[in-house]
């Protein structure tokens, strides 16, 4: 999507390749809202600590890194045995699976790669494929997100107030996004409407990264906080709900997504106002046979005890700490989640709109 | 209620009278939940800066300020001319006033006083009626949180989890509070129990006050995003819910309270967890026919934008403030919501527990 550097606006993707130089280029995520920096990492280790320290973060957003990670592996390799070369990847597919351990986008695009390197018959061969595959990888990521915004665009209509929750824009995938595409694709067909961004405590990626997506594309946006969603539908002030998802279950149609979305979605039930979620493919889960057993990641106390946030309005510097807290308290941090399908009005994916309970039905569309 | 200061416990109250020598002593509110500290003003005046700088805050602790304060100018009058007192009275009567012009308690509560003074003869003996009818007005501040505590400690039973949202606690009363107020009962009575606060964005009043004095007094408890509490409550992780309230509608049983309290009633009701709300009898309005008629005061989107907090753990200096938000965006800032009665279990007053739409049959009993 398009930044705004001194003025001008100029296209960016989060994660991009630069195959004559063997450099992955990432926007500094960690930087954002506050400034906007290129970083290239010069070789697989640099990318890997890229991950690991979340300079890049998002679902297909570090699929894409870790793709571009194993060619960028691959490329730095002098020599013709493909014994030692296989020896060599396979180092580099470890040591890029573990900057995010639990993470499974990094795996399965790496995998992806590894498949077509596979049919190379020498080490130059194999280099070249490793290159063109985890440049297919991205493209695909971001012809999936252009899909999501095709199939959503059609529900936003001119005067609509959006609320959103959380980042799943283009920063955590390649470019584009999920529960934004929607968005960009009304934008470009001329829509008008008004966005309110949930500011998604404690880490406030909607404070953050989503209302600096929307502040690029110059799409009118405020910030709300979590608390005034509620009073904001009562008041009949939202009149669509779009969000993300990390976990989709195909046998159920439960979302699991960023604490507070189970929240906004029992209240927009109240309110008889649509609640859609927009997924990858990616994302869908055919295993799990209830939302229970989707385990909810307990994080640090930290994050909700206190804020990052910069001192004085507008500062380019550094986000620091600050404790909100009473010293002595002690806090719970569930990270996500589940809502269940009665509350979702439709899934938006690349291949189509379908109502939670109908993703079984038509898992072999949806690849499952 | 307690205070810890250097291990020990010492027992305060939000605002008290020194009438020896004429000063309002304060807990500074804004150096919690960072530094405890006690202000004495040594005037109206500088009482009346004191409410109006908040240093004093909550509608009884503010209330109960002002009628000290009046007894203050009263007694700094030098003279025997009941013409020129009452002339310094009426001016003390308006500084006071104009310290929070919206606040209702503050007049409400000087007029009890002027109508005491009324009674006295001379100079001398009305000061001293102001006096007495300031400490009576505060006695029975205290009094009416008792109250309700008592009627409210029977809701709560060993072993019970309940979430609380902002600080209606005896910070924003002279002390004990409303929604505390059965927690401190129900402590007293030898029950265990575990409190979670709503941090309470965007002003943070649970993850600072409320954590803070649920920390003096060895409560055990925890703070929550306010995204958190529906999946806590989905885990069946929350038996009750207790909230205080800024204005109730006596004809509707309509609450008026911090924004986000609607919310939290709505997944309350979703999960069947009782929903009660805890008032003084000052706070209903017997007037108003529909809560859509309330003013929801828009208040300034820095408050959303950022948060303040202390850099470091545990410093004991002064909290400042720092942009979470993307700098280019704005935000809403709507500071209460309007919960309607179906959602609210019953409203514990000083004189019993009623159902929201009994508190019109019930006006008499009620002070209505």
């Amino acid at each position: 999507m398009n930044v705004i550097l001194g003025g001008k606006s100029r296209h960016y993707r989060t994660v991009s390749f630069d195959s004559q130089r063997n450099e992955v280029e990432l926007i500094e995520q960690r930087l954002l809202p506050h400034e906007f920096k290129i970083v290239r990492t010069k070789n697989f280790r640099e990318t890997a600590a890229a991950i690991r320290d979340m300079v890049v973060r998002g679902a297909g957003a570090i699929g894409a890194t870790a793709a571009y990670g194993l060619a960028q592996g691959a490329q730095a390799f002098r020599g013709s045995s493909l014994e030692k070369f296989s020896a060599h990847i396979e180092n580099v597919f470890q040591v890029l699976k573990n900057a995010r351990p639990t993470a499974v986008d990094p795996v399965n695009a790496m995998l992806d790669v590894r498949r077509a390197m596979s049919a190379g018959e020498t080490v130059r061969e194999q280099q070249a494929l490793a290159v063109a595959a985890a440049e297919e990888f991205a493209n695909e990521d971001v012809e999936h997100c252009r899909q999501i915004g095709e199939h959503g665009a059609g529900l936003i209509h001119d005067g609509m107030r959006i609320l959103t929750h959380c980042n799943a824009g283009w920063l955590a995938f390649v470019d584009i996004g999920t529960a934004t595409a929607p968005l960009y694709a009304a934008q470009k067909n001329g829509k008008m409407f008004h966005v309110f961004c949930d500011e998604t405590r404690p880490r406030c990626q909607g404070a953050t990264l989503t209302a600096w997506e929307l502040a690029q594309q110059k799409i009118p946006h405020e910030v709300i906080a979590d608390n005034a969603a509620g009073h904001l539908m009562q008041r009949g002030e939202v009149d669509l709900v779009i969000v993300g998802s990390d976990r989709t279950l195909g046998r159920t149609g439960e979302v699991a997504n960023k604490i507070g979305t189970y929240t906004k979605a029992v209240l927009a039930a109240r309110h008889k106002i649509p609640f859609y979620v927009a997924i990858p493919l990616s994302t869908i889960d055919w295993n799990l046979k209830s939302g229970f057993d989707i385990p909810i990641e307990e994080r640090h106390e930290e994050e909700v005890l206190g804020a990052w946030g910069v001192a004085g309005k507008g500062t380019r510097s550094r986000r620091s700490y600050v404790r909100i807290a009473n010293p002595g308290s002690s806090a719970r941090n569930p990270g996500f989640d589940v809502t269940p399908p009665e509350l979702i009005t439709g899934i938006i994916t690349p291949v189509g709109v379908f109502k939670p309970k109908q993703l079984w039905k038509h898992r072999k569309q949806l690849g499952g």
